[in-house]
């Protein structure tokens, strides 16, 4: 396998898994780089583009056969294991995310939960009891996790994101509103609805300013 | 202002609008675009030319005037205004939207959260009571929104999102894991956060099977 794909392949590849596995569910054999294409507003040449990085997968004119790309995406995402996460801060946002039913069907097991609250500590939400956030670094010694999210207030979060990379974790899921750094062997990725909504702000201010005139 | 700014741009700006926020809230009256730059993320240049869209606002060697580049992006941007949005889906997860903080600050007015579920029909959740989906294409001729948060299952995200598009919403924030489509005058984008953890796992499996090596 080449060693350098752009990571913004590698961000589309969950997403073809995902529309892989929506193919599969309905009976789907094989799926043109088209059909894929208008699934996911990706060009079909970008498809075949993209998936070309870690083999040959379809049959020129003939398609792609959905169950062993499939198959292939699991595997090289490592779609086809469980990995152990934890989330650090358990206020509102949190304890939606503990509770959120839509990360253990695709492998993600929260095994615990950390706050500074007080209040929190000894609660229990979803299916794990809230730890204080002074636990955090023994119970990584322990325990060692794969990914933590954290949802804690922005002006803690660099400082819990560092923690959690002193403490061996290699992928953190940020959904505090700040841009939180960590070094070039730890992945991140940030969650923000706010900023998202912004970037639509620009075209309706746009689309009502033209048809004002 | 030119017509075509690339999107990858305009998803930018407001995070630059966000670290000057933070800037201007420490009382600093300049920023380099090396110092915006490490806040960030991105590249010196990658700034200068995202900003130069927009204009002239740095002087060379002096940097911006944190004051002023950010008046210039929240009004580009539009956040110097309140949006109206609504919720459609109050199941777990449209239940922390609904109640989530963070959109309010930044002129994001949750106004309505619709349901599809009886049960759920004329409760209360943050500040709205929960009404039935069967009134939203009457709601939106009442009550013009600006934006439509998603937050039903999967199944049934395309139909909700058409329909939100049928009634003149032209900015749709998807929370449901599907890809969703909207025509060419309406925008969309989507949270995500299992496929965020899916392009994560990529590297980190790519790691442990470097270090078993």
């Amino acid at each position: 396998m080449p060693l350098e794909i752009p990571e913004v392949v590698i961000n589309r590849l969950p997403l073809y898994a995902r529309a892989l596995a929506e193919l599969a569910a309905r009976g789907e054999q094989v799926v043109s780089s088209q059909t894929l294409g208008e699934m996911l507003e990706v060009t079909p040449a970008q498809i075949r583009k993209d998936l070309s990085y870690f083999g040959r997968f379809g049959k020129q004119g003939r398609g792609y056969n959905v169950q062993l790309l499939l198959a292939k995406l699991r595997e090289i995402l490592g779609l086809d294991r469980q990995w152990r996460v934890i989330v650090v801060g358990v206020g509102r946002l949190g304890q939606a995310i503990v509770e959120y039913g839509g990360f253990e069907p695709q492998g993600f097991h929260i095994v615990a939960a950390f706050d500074a609250d007080p209040a929190l500590v000894g609660k229990e939400v979803g299916r794990v009891r809230i730890r204080s956030v002074d636990e955090l670094d023994e119970f990584l010694r322990r325990e060692p996790v794969d990914i933590g999210i954290v949802a804690v207030p922005a002006r803690v979060a660099q400082e819990v994101v560092d923690r959690l990379v002193a403490a061996g974790v290699r992928a953190i899921l940020n959904y505090a509103p700040t841009t939180a750094h960590v070094p070039s062997d730890v992945s991140i990725r940030h969650i923000d609805p706010v900023l998202a909504m912004q970037s639509m702000t620009y075209h309706l201010k746009q689309r009502q300013s033209s048809s004002a005139k």
